[in-house]
C-alpha cells in the first residue's frame, strides 16, 4: 500500500502511469539493465508525474524491475516530489544541501552511496548519456564510486518509449494547440510598423499563461522567437526592443503548453508588398507542406515527409540543409523536441498511429527567412491531422 | 583585421571584451591548458557576445592564447553567431545539420576532427565537465576522437572570472531590478483571494517583457515560482490554473532580465490575518537579512554572510538546511546564479567590491514557506547596496 502524505493532482490516469512504467520495464530488459537512472525531466515526469524547475541541480528517478521508482533530488526539492508524483513518500530520498553546486563533493556520490545501500554495486546501470542534465562530471563521479558496476548508455531509451501518445496525451496536445492559436491571432491583431517587439513578446507570454477555452497555460520549453528581415536567416535569435519594420518579414515561432505538452506552430507575417523571392518561396513551401502531409501516414517512413518536401521546393530552386522536423508531446527546457526520431532524408522510422511531430521546414536563407509550419497527429488512416487550424500561407499586412 | 558581414549591436563596449578575454587567458594559464572549450551559454555570451536559444544542441567557443576565439555550432545557428558575436565571420564554423540529435553520429566528432585540422591533437584541452551543456556523451565523444589530447576539467573555470562585475555589468543588473520592482508592485496589486495564479503569472511575464524605464525585458533563466499554502514548503513548484485562497501565504521568486543580466527578488504576501509562527518567522528573518547585509562587506567572507543570518534564525527556532545565495549576473536558463560561491557556513570566499549575488535565505519549512530576499552588490566600503528598493517585509493583504 503506497502512503501519501499529500493530496496528488496528477496529470494522467493511474493505468497510464502502469502501462508507462510496463513499457520502460520492457526496454530495460532489452537493453539488458537491472536499473535505469533517468535524467531528463521530461523522462522524469512521464513515468513518475514529477513537475518542478529544480532541473538546474542533479536529480534522476531509478527504475526497478521490481520495485517502485525512486525520485532522488535535492534535499528541498523532495517537497515536491511528494507532492507531485504517484509513488509512496518512502520512495522518495533528498541528498543535503552542501551537495549542490559544491566544489568538494558531487550529489552523484550520493546517489552512488545509495545503490551500494540497495546492493547495486555490481548492477548493469543505464544513463542518458547524452542529456542536458547529467553531465560528464556526473556520469564520471557516479562511475568512480562504483568501480564494479557496468554503465551503460540507455540515451533516449524512455524517450522512444514516449513517440506513440495515448489518449490522454493526445487531449492534452490539442488545449496547448488552442492556445497556440490564439497566440498566433494575437501576433496578426499586434505586429505593425513601429510597435516593439518586446510589446509584442509580452502580450504573446500573457495570451500563453492565460490559456484558452478554459485551459491554462503552462510555461513552453522554448521562449517565442521572432527574427525579422536578414536577420530572420538566424533561426534562434531572440527579441529586442526595437520596433518592426515596413518591408520585412518576420517568422514566429511559438508554442502553447498545457501542462507540460507543447503543440509548436509557425506563421510569417509579412509588412508591406512582399518581394517576388518571398511569393514564390511561399508557393513551393505550402507545395511542400502539403505534400509531406499526405506522405505522413502510418506505415510510411519519416523520411517520406521529408522527400514529399523536398521535390516542390528543389524544383523552386530552394535547398534546405536542416531536417523538416520532430517529435513532439511532453517537454521541459530547453527543448520541446522529443530527441528520437527526425524528419529527414536518412531516417527510415517507421511512422505509427499516435506519432506527434513539429512538421517544422523553416527556411532560413543567407539573408532572408520564413517559416510555415504544423504540429501534426499521424492517425490510423489517411494523411496527418493538424493540431492547430489556421490558414496555411505567409500572412501579409499591407 | 576582422571582417563583419552584418553590423552588431554587441551589449558591451570592446573594452570590456578585451578584458574579459584576458582574464579568461590568464585563468587558462594557470591550469595549463592550451585551448578551452566553453559550453555554458553564459560563458559563451560573457566572452563573445553570443546570443541566441540554441544551447539545446551541442555548440561551443574555443579559446585560445593566440587568436581570436571560434564560435561552433549548428550551421543554421553560425547565422546566428556572426550577427552576435564580436570576432570576425572566419571565426564561426557551422556543423552539418545531419550531425543533429543523431544516433549516428555526434557532433563532438565534428569538433575533434577541426581540432586536429589546427595542429591540436595533442594539446590539453579544457571542458566544463560539470555543466548542462556538456554532457557526458559529449564529453566521451570528443575524448575518443582525440586519443592524444589530454582532457581537464575546466568546470567554472570563466564562471569564476565573472564574479567580480565591471559597471557596465553593474548598469544592467540595474536596470533589471527595475523590472524586478515593476513585477513585484503588479503582484501586490492583483493577488486576491478567487484569482487564479496562470492570470497572475501572466501578468508577471507581461511586465518583466515590457519593461521599465525606457529598458526592454529579456526572458529570465527560471520561470516565476509561486508556490501557496503548504505547497510553499517545496521551493521550485511552478503555478497552475487554481485561485489564490484566503489564509494563506504565497512566495513569488521573480526576476527582471536586462540582455540576460538578472536581479533576483523575492516578496510573500499572506492574505488574511497572518498565524504567529508566520509573524515570528518574518521578523527572524528581517533580522536576519539585515545582520547578513551588514556582513556582506569586502574583505569579509561568504560564510560571514550565512552565518550572521542563522544566528536570529537560531534564536527563533529556525533550521535552514539550505546555502542562503549565490551569485548573478548574465545566465541563460535553467539557472540564475552562477555556480560558483554559495553563501553558506563552509564557503570562505573572500568579498570583493563588484561581487552580485542573490541573498536568498528562503525558509522551506514542512508544510509552509517564506521568502524574503535581495539581490545585492558588494561595495568598496560599508554593507551591501540592494538592487531593488522595496519594503523589505511579508506583505499581508487583510
Amino acid at each position: 500500500m503506497r502512503q501519501h502524505r499529500f493530496q496528488k493532482d496528477l496529470p494522467f490516469s493511474e493505468g497510464e502511469y502502469e502501462r508507462r512504467l510496463a513499457r520502460a520495464r520492457k526496454a530495460m530488459e532489452r537493453a539488458g539493465i537491472e536499473v535505469l537512472l533517468l535524467s531528463d525531466p521530461s523522462n522524469m515526469a512521464w513515468l513518475t508525474g514529477y513537475d518542478g524547475w529544480s532541473f538546474y541541480v542533479h536529480q534522476g528517478v531509478l527504475v526497478f524491475h521490481d520495485a517502485d521508482p525512486i525520485w532522488w533530488g535535492r534535499n528541498q526539492d523532495s517537497n515536491g516530489a511528494v507532492r507531485t508524483v504517484w509513488m509512496g513518500d518512502d520512495r522518495v530520498i533528498g541528498y543535503a544541501d552542501n551537495y549542490v553546486q559544491s566544489t568538494i563533493r558531487h550529489p552523484m556520490h550520493d546517489l552512488a552511496q545509495r545503490l551500494i545501500g540497495m546492493g547495486l554495486d555490481r548492477a548493469r546501470i543505464g544513463v542518458e548519456m547524452d542529456n542536458y542534465y547529467f553531465s560528464a562530471k556526473a556520469c564520471h563521479s557516479l562511475a568512480e564510486t562504483l568501480p564494479d558496476s557496468t554503465i551503460v548508455d540507455c540515451t533516449a531509451l524512455v524517450n522512444w518509449e514516449r513517440a506513440v501518445k495515448s489518449n490522454e496525451e493526445i487531449a492534452f496536445m490539442r488545449k496547448a494547440a488552442k492556445i497556440s492559436e490564439k497566440i498566433v491571432d494575437g501576433l496578426l491583431e499586434r505586429v505593425e510598423p513601429g510597435v516593439p517587439k518586446n510589446e509584442v513578446v509580452a502580450e504573446i507570454q500573457r495570451d500563453a499563461i492565460m490559456g484558452a477555452d478554459g485551459a491554462w497555460g503552462d510555461y513552453a520549453a522554448i521562449v517565442p522567437l521572432l527574427p525579422s528581415g536578414s536577420d530572420a536567416a538566424a533561426p534562434h535569435l531572440t527579441w529586442d526592443g526595437e520596433p518592426f519594420k515596413r518591408g520585412e518579414a518576420t517568422f514566429f515561432e511559438i508554442s502553447g503548453c498545457y501542462r507540460r505538452y507543447h503543440a509548436p506552430f509557425c506563421r510569417t507575417i509579412f509588412l508591406g508588398e512582399p518581394p517576388e523571392i518571398f511569393v514564390n518561396a511561399e508557393a513551393a513551401l505550402c507545395e511542400g507542406l502539403e505534400a509531406g502531409l499526405e506522405a505522413a501516414r502510418a506505415g510510411n517512413r519519416a523520411c517520406d515527409i521529408a522527400n514529399a518536401l523536398a521535390a516542390p521546393l528543389e524544383r523552386a530552386g530552394i535547398e534546405r540543409g536542416a531536417r523538416c522536423g520532430y517529435p513532439i508531446g511532453l517537454s521541459y527546457p530547453p527543448d520541446w523536441g522529443e530527441r528520437t526520431i527526425s524528419l529527414r532524408a536518412e531516417d527510415e522510422t517507421v511512422l505509427e498511429p499516435g506519432m506527434t511531430f513539429h512538421f517544422m521546414p523553416g527556411l532560413w536563407m543567407s539573408d532572408w527567412g520564413l517559416e510555415i509550419t504544423e504540429s501534426i497527429l499521424i492517425t490510423e488512416n489517411g494523411p496527418a491531422e493538424c493540431f492547430c487550424d489556421r490558414p496555411r500561407r505567409m500572412y501579409v499586412k499591407p
